[in-house]
Protein backbone atom coordinates (compact mmCIF):
# COMPACT_ATOMS: atom_id res chain seq x y z
CA UNK A 1 0.00 0.00 0.00
CA UNK A 2 0.79 3.27 -0.63
CA UNK A 3 -0.39 7.21 -0.57
CA UNK A 4 1.12 9.64 -3.06
CA UNK A 5 -0.26 13.56 -2.27
CA UNK A 6 -1.72 14.82 -5.20
CA UNK A 7 -2.10 18.62 -6.24
CA UNK A 8 -5.67 19.21 -7.97
CA UNK A 9 -4.82 21.55 -10.34
CA UNK A 10 -7.46 24.59 -11.45
CA UNK A 11 -6.70 22.68 -15.50
CA UNK A 12 -8.51 19.48 -13.43
CA UNK A 13 -11.82 21.41 -13.23
CA UNK A 14 -15.39 21.51 -15.33
CA UNK A 15 -17.45 24.05 -15.40
CA UNK A 16 -19.20 22.79 -11.96
CA UNK A 17 -16.23 23.65 -10.56
CA UNK A 18 -15.44 20.30 -9.10
CA UNK A 19 -12.60 18.06 -10.51
CA UNK A 20 -13.91 16.74 -14.52
CA UNK A 21 -15.04 13.48 -14.08
CA UNK A 22 -12.58 11.80 -16.69
CA UNK A 23 -9.77 13.47 -14.82
CA UNK A 24 -10.07 11.55 -11.87
CA UNK A 25 -8.50 8.91 -13.81
CA UNK A 26 -5.31 11.38 -14.72
CA UNK A 27 -5.13 11.91 -11.07
CA UNK A 28 -4.80 8.22 -10.62
CA UNK A 29 -2.31 7.85 -12.83
CA UNK A 30 -0.70 10.62 -12.20
CA UNK A 31 -0.02 9.43 -8.03
CA UNK A 32 0.67 5.91 -10.09
CA UNK A 33 3.38 7.05 -12.00
CA UNK A 34 5.01 8.33 -8.68
CA UNK A 35 4.74 5.11 -7.23
CA UNK A 36 5.97 2.79 -10.15
CA UNK A 37 8.75 5.60 -11.09
CA UNK A 38 10.18 4.94 -7.41
CA UNK A 39 11.12 1.47 -8.83
CA UNK A 40 12.38 2.51 -12.15
CA UNK A 41 9.31 1.68 -13.85
CA UNK A 42 8.44 4.58 -16.24
CA UNK A 43 7.20 4.90 -20.02
CA UNK A 44 10.10 5.77 -21.41
CA UNK A 45 12.15 2.87 -19.74
CA UNK A 46 9.30 0.15 -20.21
CA UNK A 47 9.84 1.88 -24.01
CA UNK A 48 13.58 0.74 -24.87
CA UNK A 49 12.43 -2.72 -23.80
CA UNK A 50 9.89 -2.48 -26.57
CA UNK A 51 7.33 -3.07 -23.44
CA UNK A 52 3.96 -0.56 -22.60
CA UNK A 53 1.64 -1.02 -19.67
CA UNK A 54 -1.49 -0.79 -21.28
CA UNK A 55 -4.58 -0.05 -19.50
CA UNK A 56 -7.42 -3.15 -19.71
CA UNK A 57 -10.38 -1.98 -17.35
CA UNK A 58 -11.60 0.63 -14.97
CA UNK A 59 -14.17 0.30 -12.67
CA UNK A 60 -14.56 3.36 -10.97
CA UNK A 61 -16.93 4.87 -8.34
CA UNK A 62 -17.34 8.54 -7.78
CA UNK A 63 -18.71 8.84 -4.29
CA UNK A 64 -18.33 12.65 -3.36
CA UNK A 65 -17.06 15.20 -5.78
CA UNK A 66 -13.49 16.33 -5.32
CA UNK A 67 -12.82 20.48 -5.68
CA UNK A 68 -9.91 22.17 -5.82
CA UNK A 69 -7.56 21.07 -3.57
CA UNK A 70 -4.76 18.46 -2.50
CA UNK A 71 -5.78 14.64 -2.58
CA UNK A 72 -3.74 11.55 -0.98
CA UNK A 73 -4.75 8.92 -3.03
CA UNK A 74 -3.89 5.53 -1.67
CA UNK A 75 -3.23 2.77 -3.92
CA UNK A 76 -2.63 -1.35 -3.09
CA UNK A 77 -2.19 -3.91 -5.35
CA UNK A 78 -5.85 -6.00 -5.84
CA UNK A 79 -4.31 -8.98 -8.07
CA UNK A 80 -1.89 -10.32 -10.53
CA UNK A 81 -1.74 -12.93 -13.50
CA UNK A 82 1.27 -13.31 -15.72
CA UNK A 83 0.17 -10.61 -17.68
CA UNK A 84 -1.18 -7.82 -15.77
CA UNK A 85 -1.96 -6.63 -12.37
CA UNK A 86 -5.29 -4.98 -11.03
CA UNK A 87 -4.41 -1.29 -8.53
CA UNK A 88 -6.54 0.03 -6.24
CA UNK A 89 -6.62 4.08 -6.09
CA UNK A 90 -8.33 5.84 -3.18
CA UNK A 91 -9.03 9.62 -3.43
CA UNK A 92 -9.01 11.44 -0.23
CA UNK A 93 -8.96 15.46 -0.66
CA UNK A 94 -6.89 16.71 2.02
CA UNK A 95 -9.39 19.13 3.98
CA UNK A 96 -11.99 16.63 3.54
CA UNK A 97 -14.05 16.17 7.00
CA UNK A 98 -15.02 12.52 5.55
CA UNK A 99 -13.12 9.54 6.01
CA UNK A 100 -14.53 8.23 3.62
CA UNK A 101 -12.76 8.05 -0.20
CA UNK A 102 -14.31 10.56 -2.71
CA UNK A 103 -13.38 8.24 -5.33
CA UNK A 104 -12.47 4.74 -5.88
CA UNK A 105 -11.01 3.18 -8.90
CA UNK A 106 -9.98 -0.18 -9.53
CA UNK A 107 -7.35 -0.03 -12.61
CA UNK A 108 -6.07 -2.91 -14.34
CA UNK A 109 -2.87 -3.01 -16.24
CA UNK A 110 -1.34 -4.92 -19.15
CA UNK A 111 1.81 -5.57 -20.44
CA UNK A 112 1.89 -5.27 -24.06
CA UNK A 113 4.60 -5.21 -26.59
CA UNK A 114 5.11 -1.61 -27.47
CA UNK A 115 5.31 -2.26 -31.63
CA UNK A 116 2.62 -5.48 -32.22
CA UNK A 117 0.66 -4.35 -29.10
CA UNK A 118 0.03 -7.61 -28.62
CA UNK A 119 0.29 -8.99 -24.72
CA UNK A 120 2.94 -10.20 -22.80
CA UNK A 121 4.46 -11.39 -20.03
CA UNK A 122 4.97 -8.73 -17.39
CA UNK A 123 8.82 -7.36 -17.27
CA UNK A 124 10.86 -8.45 -14.29
CA UNK A 125 11.25 -4.98 -12.94
CA UNK A 126 7.28 -4.97 -12.46
CA UNK A 127 7.03 -8.20 -11.02
CA UNK A 128 9.41 -7.58 -8.89
CA UNK A 129 7.62 -4.44 -7.93
CA UNK A 130 4.71 -6.61 -7.13
CA UNK A 131 6.75 -8.89 -5.20
CA UNK A 132 7.53 -6.22 -3.09
CA UNK A 133 4.16 -5.05 -2.78
CA UNK A 134 3.09 -8.51 -1.69
CA UNK A 135 5.74 -9.53 0.89
CA UNK A 136 4.30 -5.94 2.85
CA UNK A 137 1.17 -6.57 2.93
CA UNK A 138 1.68 -9.77 4.56
CA UNK A 139 4.25 -8.12 6.99
CA UNK B 1 -29.82 3.58 -29.51
CA UNK B 2 -27.84 6.26 -30.69
CA UNK B 3 -24.54 6.43 -32.95
CA UNK B 4 -22.56 9.68 -33.62
CA UNK B 5 -19.71 9.91 -34.68
CA UNK B 6 -16.66 12.03 -33.46
CA UNK B 7 -13.17 13.22 -34.89
CA UNK B 8 -10.10 11.94 -32.22
CA UNK B 9 -8.01 14.97 -32.05
CA UNK B 10 -4.52 15.48 -31.88
CA UNK B 11 -4.89 16.29 -28.68
CA UNK B 12 -6.28 13.10 -27.69
CA UNK B 13 -3.46 11.12 -28.53
CA UNK B 14 -0.56 10.24 -25.58
CA UNK B 15 2.87 9.46 -26.14
CA UNK B 16 2.20 5.96 -27.56
CA UNK B 17 0.54 7.70 -30.60
CA UNK B 18 -2.98 6.33 -29.16
CA UNK B 19 -5.75 7.78 -27.73
CA UNK B 20 -4.64 8.85 -23.95
CA UNK B 21 -6.62 6.07 -21.40
CA UNK B 22 -8.58 9.02 -19.91
CA UNK B 23 -9.37 10.51 -23.28
CA UNK B 24 -11.88 7.29 -24.29
CA UNK B 25 -14.03 8.47 -21.11
CA UNK B 26 -14.39 12.31 -22.67
CA UNK B 27 -14.88 10.97 -26.52
CA UNK B 28 -18.13 8.92 -24.47
CA UNK B 29 -19.14 12.73 -23.38
CA UNK B 30 -18.70 14.40 -26.36
CA UNK B 31 -21.15 12.12 -27.83
CA UNK B 32 -23.30 11.44 -25.12
CA UNK B 33 -23.81 15.23 -24.79
CA UNK B 34 -24.52 15.64 -28.71
CA UNK B 35 -26.88 13.26 -28.27
CA UNK B 36 -28.68 14.35 -24.73
CA UNK B 37 -28.84 18.21 -26.73
CA UNK B 38 -30.75 16.96 -29.22
CA UNK B 39 -33.43 16.53 -26.55
CA UNK B 40 -32.59 20.09 -25.29
CA UNK B 41 -30.71 18.36 -22.20
CA UNK B 42 -27.87 20.51 -21.67
CA UNK B 43 -25.24 21.36 -18.47
CA UNK B 44 -26.51 25.21 -18.69
CA UNK B 45 -30.27 24.13 -19.22
CA UNK B 46 -30.13 22.54 -16.34
CA UNK B 47 -28.03 24.04 -14.25
CA UNK B 48 -30.82 27.00 -15.18
CA UNK B 49 -32.73 24.68 -12.77
CA UNK B 50 -29.98 23.85 -10.48
CA UNK B 51 -29.79 20.43 -11.72
CA UNK B 52 -26.82 18.46 -13.11
CA UNK B 53 -25.98 15.12 -14.12
CA UNK B 54 -23.21 14.15 -12.51
CA UNK B 55 -21.31 10.60 -12.79
CA UNK B 56 -21.88 7.67 -10.47
CA UNK B 57 -20.02 5.61 -11.57
CA UNK B 58 -17.78 4.13 -14.98
CA UNK B 59 -17.13 0.42 -16.10
CA UNK B 60 -14.72 0.71 -19.11
CA UNK B 61 -12.61 -2.10 -21.34
CA UNK B 62 -10.15 -0.90 -23.26
CA UNK B 63 -10.06 -3.88 -26.17
CA UNK B 64 -7.75 -2.66 -28.53
CA UNK B 65 -6.12 0.94 -29.37
CA UNK B 66 -7.97 3.87 -30.90
CA UNK B 67 -5.60 6.03 -32.83
CA UNK B 68 -5.99 8.94 -34.83
CA UNK B 69 -9.01 8.62 -37.00
CA UNK B 70 -12.65 9.38 -36.68
CA UNK B 71 -15.11 6.58 -34.67
CA UNK B 72 -18.61 5.89 -34.38
CA UNK B 73 -19.83 5.85 -30.86
CA UNK B 74 -22.92 3.59 -30.22
CA UNK B 75 -25.48 4.28 -27.21
CA UNK B 76 -27.92 2.65 -25.64
CA UNK B 77 -29.62 2.85 -22.36
CA UNK B 78 -28.92 0.16 -20.42
CA UNK B 79 -31.25 0.93 -17.29
CA UNK B 80 -33.26 3.78 -15.47
CA UNK B 81 -33.91 4.12 -11.53
CA UNK B 82 -35.91 7.40 -9.77
CA UNK B 83 -32.54 9.40 -10.11
CA UNK B 84 -29.89 7.61 -12.00
CA UNK B 85 -29.61 5.90 -15.84
CA UNK B 86 -27.22 4.04 -17.52
CA UNK B 87 -25.61 4.33 -21.03
CA UNK B 88 -23.53 1.57 -23.08
CA UNK B 89 -21.20 3.41 -25.12
CA UNK B 90 -19.43 1.41 -27.73
CA UNK B 91 -16.39 2.82 -29.79
CA UNK B 92 -15.95 2.12 -33.68
CA UNK B 93 -13.17 3.65 -35.01
CA UNK B 94 -14.11 4.00 -38.47
CA UNK B 95 -11.33 2.51 -40.70
CA UNK B 96 -10.74 -0.34 -38.59
CA UNK B 97 -11.18 -3.63 -39.70
CA UNK B 98 -12.70 -5.31 -36.57
CA UNK B 99 -16.30 -5.42 -36.44
CA UNK B 100 -16.16 -5.50 -32.46
CA UNK B 101 -15.87 -2.70 -30.81
CA UNK B 102 -12.15 -1.53 -29.17
CA UNK B 103 -13.76 0.20 -26.05
CA UNK B 104 -16.96 -0.36 -24.25
CA UNK B 105 -18.23 1.71 -20.83
CA UNK B 106 -21.19 1.62 -18.66
CA UNK B 107 -21.59 4.99 -17.41
CA UNK B 108 -24.04 5.91 -14.79
CA UNK B 109 -25.56 9.40 -14.47
CA UNK B 110 -27.44 10.50 -11.15
CA UNK B 111 -29.07 13.77 -11.07
CA UNK B 112 -28.10 15.80 -8.15
CA UNK B 113 -29.00 19.19 -7.22
CA UNK B 114 -26.70 22.07 -8.38
CA UNK B 115 -26.16 24.13 -5.48
CA UNK B 116 -26.26 21.60 -2.50
CA UNK B 117 -24.57 18.42 -4.48
CA UNK B 118 -27.87 15.69 -3.01
CA UNK B 119 -29.11 13.30 -5.41
CA UNK B 120 -32.51 14.23 -6.54
CA UNK B 121 -35.29 12.71 -9.35
CA UNK B 122 -34.48 12.71 -12.66
CA UNK B 123 -35.75 16.03 -14.28
CA UNK B 124 -38.75 16.05 -16.83
CA UNK B 125 -37.08 16.34 -19.94
CA UNK B 126 -34.50 13.12 -18.96
CA UNK B 127 -37.31 11.39 -18.35
CA UNK B 128 -38.61 12.11 -21.10
CA UNK B 129 -35.75 11.43 -23.15
CA UNK B 130 -35.29 7.67 -21.79
CA UNK B 131 -39.38 7.28 -22.05
CA UNK B 132 -38.72 7.36 -25.70
CA UNK B 133 -35.45 5.72 -26.03
CA UNK B 134 -37.12 2.76 -24.43
CA UNK B 135 -40.24 2.40 -26.74
CA UNK B 136 -37.66 2.49 -29.59
CA UNK B 137 -35.62 0.15 -28.60
CA UNK B 138 -38.93 -2.09 -27.92
CA UNK B 139 -40.54 -1.29 -31.57
CA UNK C 1 -8.47 32.05 -46.29
CA UNK C 2 -10.21 29.05 -44.73
CA UNK C 3 -13.14 29.28 -41.72
CA UNK C 4 -13.91 26.13 -40.18
CA UNK C 5 -16.75 25.70 -37.79
CA UNK C 6 -15.54 23.82 -34.57
CA UNK C 7 -17.54 22.32 -31.89
CA UNK C 8 -16.89 23.84 -28.08
CA UNK C 9 -17.32 20.56 -25.53
CA UNK C 10 -17.68 20.58 -22.30
CA UNK C 11 -14.38 19.50 -21.33
CA UNK C 12 -13.02 22.79 -22.90
CA UNK C 13 -14.59 25.31 -20.19
CA UNK C 14 -12.56 25.83 -16.68
CA UNK C 15 -14.44 26.68 -13.34
CA UNK C 16 -15.48 30.10 -14.78
CA UNK C 17 -17.84 28.43 -17.52
CA UNK C 18 -15.68 30.08 -20.26
CA UNK C 19 -13.51 28.29 -22.45
CA UNK C 20 -10.09 27.68 -19.98
CA UNK C 21 -7.11 29.72 -21.89
CA UNK C 22 -4.63 27.19 -23.01
CA UNK C 23 -7.59 25.65 -24.78
CA UNK C 24 -8.26 28.16 -27.19
CA UNK C 25 -5.08 27.01 -28.46
CA UNK C 26 -6.48 23.40 -28.95
CA UNK C 27 -9.30 24.68 -30.84
CA UNK C 28 -6.63 26.47 -33.48
CA UNK C 29 -5.06 23.31 -33.64
CA UNK C 30 -8.37 21.29 -34.36
CA UNK C 31 -9.26 23.39 -36.70
CA UNK C 32 -6.20 24.00 -38.75
CA UNK C 33 -5.50 20.06 -38.50
CA UNK C 34 -8.83 20.12 -40.32
CA UNK C 35 -7.35 22.68 -43.01
CA UNK C 36 -3.97 21.30 -43.80
CA UNK C 37 -5.51 17.44 -43.22
CA UNK C 38 -7.83 18.26 -46.77
CA UNK C 39 -4.43 18.91 -48.62
CA UNK C 40 -3.10 15.31 -47.50
CA UNK C 41 -0.72 17.21 -44.33
CA UNK C 42 -1.30 15.13 -41.13
CA UNK C 43 0.74 14.15 -38.48
CA UNK C 44 1.28 10.74 -39.32
CA UNK C 45 1.98 11.24 -43.23
CA UNK C 46 5.04 13.79 -41.91
CA UNK C 47 6.33 11.41 -39.28
CA UNK C 48 6.21 8.64 -41.90
CA UNK C 49 8.81 10.97 -44.24
CA UNK C 50 10.65 11.92 -40.59
CA UNK C 51 9.30 15.93 -41.13
CA UNK C 52 6.73 17.14 -38.22
CA UNK C 53 5.57 20.80 -37.95
CA UNK C 54 6.20 22.15 -34.65
CA UNK C 55 5.18 25.25 -32.92
CA UNK C 56 7.75 28.42 -33.21
CA UNK C 57 5.66 30.78 -31.14
CA UNK C 58 2.29 31.84 -30.56
CA UNK C 59 0.82 35.57 -30.17
CA UNK C 60 -2.68 34.91 -28.34
CA UNK C 61 -5.18 37.93 -27.67
CA UNK C 62 -7.87 36.95 -26.02
CA UNK C 63 -10.71 39.79 -26.18
CA UNK C 64 -13.62 38.14 -25.69
CA UNK C 65 -14.53 34.97 -23.21
CA UNK C 66 -16.05 32.24 -25.62
CA UNK C 67 -18.31 29.77 -23.82
CA UNK C 68 -20.47 26.61 -24.37
CA UNK C 69 -20.57 27.04 -28.36
CA UNK C 70 -20.14 26.09 -31.82
CA UNK C 71 -17.54 28.44 -33.02
CA UNK C 72 -16.54 29.59 -36.90
CA UNK C 73 -12.33 29.47 -36.64
CA UNK C 74 -11.09 31.82 -39.58
CA UNK C 75 -8.01 31.19 -40.92
CA UNK C 76 -5.17 32.98 -43.10
CA UNK C 77 -1.27 32.41 -43.74
CA UNK C 78 0.52 35.54 -42.83
CA UNK C 79 3.76 34.79 -43.87
CA UNK C 80 6.41 32.13 -44.89
CA UNK C 81 10.01 31.66 -45.00
CA UNK C 82 11.94 28.16 -45.92
CA UNK C 83 11.54 26.66 -43.12
CA UNK C 84 8.38 28.20 -41.28
CA UNK C 85 4.78 29.69 -42.49
CA UNK C 86 2.54 31.76 -39.94
CA UNK C 87 -0.96 31.33 -39.66
CA UNK C 88 -3.88 34.00 -38.31
CA UNK C 89 -6.51 32.40 -36.32
CA UNK C 90 -9.76 34.31 -35.54
CA UNK C 91 -12.22 32.89 -33.28
CA UNK C 92 -16.06 33.89 -33.80
CA UNK C 93 -18.86 32.26 -31.21
CA UNK C 94 -21.56 31.26 -33.95
CA UNK C 95 -23.72 33.07 -31.41
CA UNK C 96 -22.18 35.41 -30.86
CA UNK C 97 -23.95 39.58 -31.02
CA UNK C 98 -19.98 40.77 -31.98
CA UNK C 99 -19.02 40.84 -35.65
CA UNK C 100 -15.37 41.18 -33.74
CA UNK C 101 -13.90 37.89 -33.02
CA UNK C 102 -13.23 37.42 -29.41
CA UNK C 103 -9.56 35.58 -30.08
CA UNK C 104 -6.93 36.21 -32.13
CA UNK C 105 -3.76 34.07 -32.26
CA UNK C 106 -1.12 33.93 -34.68
CA UNK C 107 1.04 31.08 -34.60
CA UNK C 108 3.97 30.29 -36.44
CA UNK C 109 5.21 26.54 -37.08
CA UNK C 110 8.41 25.42 -38.01
CA UNK C 111 9.28 22.25 -40.24
CA UNK C 112 12.02 20.16 -38.34
CA UNK C 113 13.44 16.23 -38.57
CA UNK C 114 10.98 14.09 -36.30
CA UNK C 115 14.31 12.24 -34.95
CA UNK C 116 16.71 14.75 -34.56
CA UNK C 117 14.36 17.59 -33.99
CA UNK C 118 16.36 19.96 -36.12
CA UNK C 119 14.97 22.49 -38.18
CA UNK C 120 14.35 21.62 -42.07
CA UNK C 121 12.94 22.85 -44.93
CA UNK C 122 9.27 22.94 -45.32
CA UNK C 123 7.96 19.50 -46.74
CA UNK C 124 6.41 19.99 -50.84
CA UNK C 125 2.67 19.30 -49.32
CA UNK C 126 3.37 22.02 -47.84
CA UNK C 127 4.87 24.55 -50.06
CA UNK C 128 2.22 23.17 -52.14
CA UNK C 129 -0.29 23.88 -49.64
CA UNK C 130 1.28 27.34 -49.20
CA UNK C 131 1.13 28.18 -52.70
CA UNK C 132 -2.14 27.69 -53.29
CA UNK C 133 -3.32 29.80 -50.92
CA UNK C 134 -1.16 32.48 -51.88
CA UNK C 135 -2.85 32.34 -55.38
CA UNK C 136 -6.13 32.32 -53.88
CA UNK C 137 -5.60 35.32 -51.61
CA UNK C 138 -4.40 37.01 -54.86
CA UNK C 139 -7.65 36.00 -57.06
CA UNK D 1 11.50 36.98 -8.80
CA UNK D 2 10.25 33.18 -7.92
CA UNK D 3 10.94 29.81 -9.37
CA UNK D 4 8.76 26.77 -8.77
CA UNK D 5 9.41 22.68 -9.82
CA UNK D 6 6.40 21.39 -11.66
CA UNK D 7 6.37 17.87 -12.46
CA UNK D 8 5.48 17.10 -16.48
CA UNK D 9 3.32 14.50 -16.36
CA UNK D 10 2.82 11.36 -18.97
CA UNK D 11 -0.74 13.27 -20.06
CA UNK D 12 0.97 16.93 -20.99
CA UNK D 13 2.97 14.43 -23.38
CA UNK D 14 1.76 14.68 -27.26
CA UNK D 15 2.25 11.92 -29.98
CA UNK D 16 5.58 13.34 -30.55
CA UNK D 17 6.82 11.97 -27.04
CA UNK D 18 7.45 15.62 -25.86
CA UNK D 19 4.85 18.35 -24.05
CA UNK D 20 1.80 18.77 -26.38
CA UNK D 21 1.98 23.03 -27.74
CA UNK D 22 -0.42 24.24 -25.36
CA UNK D 23 0.41 22.68 -22.56
CA UNK D 24 3.11 24.60 -22.24
CA UNK D 25 0.83 27.03 -20.93
CA UNK D 26 -0.91 24.87 -18.50
CA UNK D 27 2.62 24.60 -16.81
CA UNK D 28 3.28 28.26 -16.64
CA UNK D 29 -0.33 28.22 -15.10
CA UNK D 30 0.57 25.36 -12.47
CA UNK D 31 3.89 27.45 -11.41
CA UNK D 32 1.95 30.84 -11.47
CA UNK D 33 -1.29 29.56 -9.54
CA UNK D 34 1.63 28.20 -7.00
CA UNK D 35 3.07 31.35 -6.80
CA UNK D 36 0.20 33.19 -6.04
CA UNK D 37 -1.69 31.56 -3.81
CA UNK D 38 1.46 31.31 -1.49
CA UNK D 39 -0.10 35.38 -1.19
CA UNK D 40 -3.15 34.25 -0.47
CA UNK D 41 -4.01 34.54 -4.07
CA UNK D 42 -6.92 31.94 -5.25
CA UNK D 43 -9.30 31.47 -8.30
CA UNK D 44 -12.15 30.63 -5.19
CA UNK D 45 -10.56 33.15 -2.91
CA UNK D 46 -11.14 36.03 -5.73
CA UNK D 47 -14.34 34.59 -6.94
CA UNK D 48 -15.73 35.39 -3.27
CA UNK D 49 -14.74 38.95 -3.91
CA UNK D 50 -16.94 38.35 -7.40
CA UNK D 51 -13.30 38.92 -9.10
CA UNK D 52 -11.63 36.93 -11.51
CA UNK D 53 -7.51 37.60 -13.05
CA UNK D 54 -8.17 36.69 -17.00
CA UNK D 55 -5.71 35.93 -19.64
CA UNK D 56 -5.51 38.82 -21.78
CA UNK D 57 -2.34 38.18 -23.81
CA UNK D 58 0.05 35.40 -25.07
CA UNK D 59 3.39 35.96 -26.68
CA UNK D 60 4.95 32.55 -26.32
CA UNK D 61 8.50 30.79 -27.94
CA UNK D 62 8.70 27.79 -28.35
CA UNK D 63 12.95 27.17 -28.16
CA UNK D 64 13.63 23.68 -27.68
CA UNK D 65 11.04 20.84 -26.66
CA UNK D 66 10.12 19.56 -23.71
CA UNK D 67 10.32 15.93 -22.32
CA UNK D 68 8.89 14.11 -19.64
CA UNK D 69 11.13 15.42 -17.14
CA UNK D 70 10.30 18.18 -14.38
CA UNK D 71 10.93 21.24 -14.77
CA UNK D 72 11.99 24.66 -13.19
CA UNK D 73 9.73 27.31 -13.90
CA UNK D 74 11.33 30.89 -13.49
CA UNK D 75 8.65 34.05 -13.16
CA UNK D 76 9.32 37.62 -13.17
CA UNK D 77 6.64 40.68 -12.95
CA UNK D 78 7.51 42.24 -16.45
CA UNK D 79 5.28 45.53 -15.87
CA UNK D 80 1.65 46.32 -13.95
CA UNK D 81 -1.12 48.84 -14.44
CA UNK D 82 -4.02 49.63 -12.88
CA UNK D 83 -6.36 46.64 -14.34
CA UNK D 84 -3.63 44.04 -15.24
CA UNK D 85 0.06 43.08 -14.87
CA UNK D 86 2.42 41.14 -17.00
CA UNK D 87 4.72 37.69 -15.63
CA UNK D 88 7.64 36.42 -18.19
CA UNK D 89 7.52 32.55 -17.28
CA UNK D 90 10.48 30.60 -18.47
CA UNK D 91 11.47 26.84 -18.41
CA UNK D 92 13.89 25.14 -17.57
CA UNK D 93 13.57 21.30 -17.92
CA UNK D 94 16.08 19.61 -14.47
CA UNK D 95 17.75 17.44 -16.84
CA UNK D 96 18.48 19.66 -20.34
CA UNK D 97 22.32 20.59 -20.67
CA UNK D 98 21.70 23.66 -22.04
CA UNK D 99 21.17 27.19 -19.81
CA UNK D 100 18.93 28.78 -21.86
CA UNK D 101 15.28 27.96 -21.53
CA UNK D 102 13.45 26.09 -23.47
CA UNK D 103 10.53 28.01 -23.87
CA UNK D 104 9.15 31.41 -22.74
CA UNK D 105 5.80 33.36 -22.25
CA UNK D 106 4.73 36.98 -21.32
CA UNK D 107 1.62 36.37 -19.98
CA UNK D 108 -0.84 39.58 -19.12
CA UNK D 109 -3.40 38.85 -16.87
CA UNK D 110 -6.38 41.07 -16.42
CA UNK D 111 -9.16 41.56 -13.09
CA UNK D 112 -12.66 41.27 -14.54
CA UNK D 113 -15.32 41.57 -12.42
CA UNK D 114 -16.77 38.11 -12.30
CA UNK D 115 -20.30 38.56 -12.82
CA UNK D 116 -20.04 41.15 -15.56
CA UNK D 117 -16.65 40.02 -17.00
CA UNK D 118 -16.04 43.85 -17.37
CA UNK D 119 -12.45 44.70 -16.46
CA UNK D 120 -11.57 46.32 -13.11
CA UNK D 121 -8.94 47.54 -10.93
CA UNK D 122 -6.52 44.65 -9.34
CA UNK D 123 -7.95 43.66 -6.31
CA UNK D 124 -5.82 44.90 -3.34
CA UNK D 125 -4.51 41.38 -2.58
CA UNK D 126 -2.98 41.04 -6.39
CA UNK D 127 -1.48 45.10 -6.26
CA UNK D 128 -0.15 43.80 -2.46
CA UNK D 129 1.57 41.22 -3.99
CA UNK D 130 3.16 43.03 -7.15
CA UNK D 131 4.59 45.81 -4.77
CA UNK D 132 6.36 43.18 -2.76
CA UNK D 133 7.50 41.95 -5.66
CA UNK D 134 8.71 45.37 -6.74
CA UNK D 135 10.93 45.74 -4.11
CA UNK D 136 12.26 42.83 -3.88
CA UNK D 137 13.55 43.16 -7.78
CA UNK D 138 15.26 46.61 -6.66
CA UNK D 139 16.99 45.43 -3.81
Amino acid sequence: MKTIKIDVEFEDLDAGGVVYHPNYIKLCERARNRWLSEFGITFSGLKSDDVALAIRSIKADYLRPVVHDAVNIKMSILNQTEKSFSVLHQIYPISSQNKAPHFTAEITLVAANFSTGKSCPLPITVTAFLSQQQKEGVS
